[in-house]
């Protein structure tokens, strides 16, 4: 037995917009779930199909519902053979498509233990093809606040999907991670925590990257108002990692960048 | 007396877009509503004065909410004559203007009987001309939930305005419908239910449809990536609607098809 | 001792559109509140920086939630001097920076005492330098709900920073006061209630605007649907404010009319 109870929260991430469709899993959720079940919306403006945007979403602002129920609906393979998974840790579930949307999530909170969801009687009926939001993940996370353990949910899995998108690789002289959002503003938020640059930063030593092809010079400021015009600023941002922004302009245009594209700092 | 107990869950179905005017009807609930009763935000994102598409919303999505009151605020003749209606129905309360928007889920939900809102004791005070949602919607809703009967907010009516969109007509050689929703990717969903089609479906035969004055093959198919490149698919969406897609483009901007646009669906 | 007991609801207006942002600060306030504080959002669609539009957003809509504790997060100076501040009023407590987006709400709720926010202990650990609304406002928010007294807060303070947008000044020919709104339909909403040319609406008579450096001409009615053709209608809006519109066109582009604009009503 784990030492808390069955969740009372349940958030979720999705890319559906903020259309009628995120009622209606928290509708399916209802069916299913106990009375007094919170279910929080995460965001559903993550960008279509933009899994590592979503992964970035969750990573980054779930942990604060400690021991909620969190589902990620971020699914261009919906109705495909992709598998639908749960997954265990000590500070709560995640319910979604196995296609890395979870896994920065999962490895932050560390994942226990990973099922892939086959037992169809924890499921709405019909299931249609289109739109496993509202008919497996919301009611599997319904059952999971209902005490329902995750072994009764489905076959144990190993071999997770991964985002290589967050994975960081330390040298030296350099290091390597990946874009994983453009924010409204054009910022670039880099899968960097800020602990691999701390000596430049605290040194205030301007930091060169490369971003996708191009390079750029950025100076540490700890607030966007302190970037000089027209100049390049590293900051950190308000979840830990390294951010890159223009004054008054937007750096993922003027670099090209794209979510998923390499970001290496040269130390 | 109904078998069941005062609805504890108030659902809202606005075009005000995702500006404060939501959270001032939430405001107007919670001053009358039982407290514990929760307010669920169906979607706000209805295109400004789109009847049929609001009325698409609410039919597709609150039947999850059983036993809920349901606001649908998509009012072009708000602060004119049109009439304020109140409807019972054996799963849950509809509240709105009498243009239209309600009517597909009065009858889904086997529509009981309805009043026309006139007692004014039951309103906040005063009436603002332009904001019928605060000020009347809402804490009708909010009096449904804490127990109010139908009868004592107004007068009985058997005269609802419907809305013709939501029409199928069944003939030997053809289906005929109308569009009820452009998605944010310019499939076209039609109210025609599957059901009308099902052996083209099942033998994926190509079918043949007129919308507005195009005529378009299209191909049936389970899921949006199984369409051929250029072509038009079939396919029936999450809410058994028979929806027409193009791989990779719009096809309402290929028909220039519109919401009320004539759908025939030849056999 | 206050008459009421700890505010159980807190609402949220920010500019961080529909992003994960608010959910993190919803997530900061359950960290800190007792359980069943309700969180509501009223809207995080204010335009980014745009003090004014959000402060007429709080005004508009908090006062309904009696009691509330009120966040406000339109804060360009975030990280910079500027102070955080919470503020007390006999009908609830708002929280955000003293930029002036609190004031005209405090000041309708007839504010009694305000503190600089100064005791961190009641903040989370570490306060990031560009998110004080989940690492400031929402613990401090969270705190007044759990009971924790004003002056507990921080340092009495005396000299808020006001708006000027939302002062008006009466006078024999004229009333003064400023664009506070462009709505989504270019309507120009002016700081002006309508008790101030209260005759002329009743008296159906023209009135003549000036609007930063353009004059118009412009017809009382009672709902949108009455202005003239391609002419100026003015009109009551939900909140008692004075607004401007053209029929079927922007009132804002027609005139160029920006937030923060003098608006003058010759009577």
């Amino acid at each position: 037995m784990r030492p808390w109870m069955a969740p009372s929260t349940i958030t979720l991430t999705t890319d559906f917009g903020w259309t009628e469709l995120p009622a209606a899993i928290r509708g399916a959720i209802r069916e299913v779930a106990p009375p007094g079940t919170e279910v929080v919306d995460i965001t559903h403006s993550v960008p279509r199909h933009d899994v590592i945007q979503g992964a970035y979403a969750m990573l980054t602002t779930c942990p604060i519902f400690r021991g909620a129920v969190h589902i990620g609906v971020v699914d261009p393979g919906v109705g495909t053979k992709r598998r639908a998974v749960a997954i265990e840790t000590p500070a709560g579930f995640l319910v979604g498509p196995d296609n890395g949307l979870l896994f920065p999530l999962a490895h932050r909170l560390h994942m226990e233990r990973a099922v892939t969801l086959t037992a169809g009687t924890y499921w709405r009926a019909p299931v249609s093809a289109t739109f496993h939001g509202r008919d497996i993940f919301a009611p599997v996370a319904g059952h999971l606040a209902a005490g329902v353990r995750l072994d009764q949910l489905g076959t144990p899995i190993d071999d997770l999907v991964q985002l290589p998108a967050f994975e960081v690789h330390d040298h030296p002289r350099e290091v390597r991670g990946s874009v994983v959002r453009i924010d409204r503003f054009g910022n670039i938020v880099t899968g960097i925590p800020s602990g691999y640059l701390v000596d430049q930063i605290e040194e205030q030593e301007p930091v060169e990257f490369r971003i996708g092809g191009r390079r750029v010079m950025a100076q540490p400021v700890s607030a966007y108002g302190h970037i000089e015009k027209r100049g390049f600023g590293v900051i950190v941002n308000s979840a830990g990692f390294i951010e890159i922004a223009v004054s008054g302009a937007s750096a993922a245009q003027r670099t090209e960048a794209l979510p998923g594209d390499t970001v290496v700092a040269y130390k």
